[in-house]
């Protein structure tokens, strides 16, 4: 441990080396080369830049901004709860809820209290998905991962035999809830890449 | 490559699949538990919290998410330049400018012409350290290694043979330009790990 003179400052400084954790936590995606899993670090700044490139496709007046916090955070309970990959039970089961919650309350109440507080915020904003910016930010999220697959030959519906209807279903709602426009340009490839792999 | 029938959207595309590339640029410094070197993606991400965390040690009314904005971005031209490791000659040669400037016209190049000249300024905008947000940029930038470097018990101080008064003159300078409070209180960590060093 590191130890500063300046109670906030050690706060802040033990909150973010704590975090450096998350590059870590792997997920079940191939980053874009096929060559590893991706972990949740550097997936988080893959995220915040999709916030920033793609903001124009969000529902008018979204803050870009505040997506981009919401999304720098909205991972970082993985650090004690792990990735909850979206093709198995498990992903939103009761205990996943309660490990992220504990480490919420863990990986947060690191920080000053007012800044515990706002960042827990951040991460209920986003889990709730009933803002707008928070919905552009769950689009993103779940947007990333299929064009990852869509590279990888894929990636994650090969390993768990997932259908297209099922892909449909489990990525479609989000995406175009929070980008529209974004899941109409999409889809259409999702469903090309199951027509090849059913005509080899 | 992935094709979708809306030219705009298909440059923004083409841009975030090809700075998934920033994931395999590896830097110097490990990660905090040493297990690895820290790739260029997860280390944005990083910067982008401490950003996030720490504002209220930048001069005062720095915007804390144009700050943000700068970090994400900053380094997206390593993805043709590489690393330009601190400690080493080349970091700030002409050959590297050249090759990062190349960078950026070739990578922000393939988003929409008006988005470009967006991140394309702000890469230059933290370079150039000119302004108030720039300036906390680049201490972050200087700071987070520091952190890595006392944590892996030196780490690319001792890879590099970097003298005390190496560091603090690689380092000082420019943390305490954007966030003294901070560099006041992390000097002293540095002349402890080089106290402890000499007297083992």
């Amino acid at each position: 441990m590191l130890n500063v003179h300046n109670a906030r400052l050690q706060q802040q400084l033990d909150f973010l080396i704590e975090i450096d954790r998350l590059k870590t936590v792997l997920r079940q995606s191939q980053i874009a080369n096929g060559s590893r899993r991706e972990n949740t670090a550097e997936h988080s700044w893959h995220l915040a830049m999709f916030a920033l490139v793609l903001a124009e496709h969000a529902a008018p007046k979204v803050d870009a901004l505040h997506v981009i916090r919401l999304l720098l955070v909205h991972d970082i309970v993985e650090i004690d709860a792990g990735d909850a990959p979206i093709h198995t039970v498990g992903a939103n089961s009761d205990a996943q809820l309660q490990a992220e919650t504990a480490g919420a309350q863990r990986i947060f109440g690191l920080l000053p209290a007012d800044q515990a507080t706002t960042l827990r915020a951040l991460w209920e904003e986003f889990e709730a998905a009933q803002t707008p910016e928070a919905r552009f930010a769950k689009s993103l999220d779940r947007l990333q991962p299929v064009l990852l697959n869509l590279l990888n030959g894929g990636g994650t519906w090969t390993q768990n035999a997932v259908t297209l209807e099922q892909g449909l279903n489990r990525y479609g709602p989000t995406i175009e809830r929070g980008a529209p426009s974004v899941w109409y340009a999409i889809k259409p490839l999702i469903e090309a890449h199951y027509r090849d792999v059913s005509q080899p």
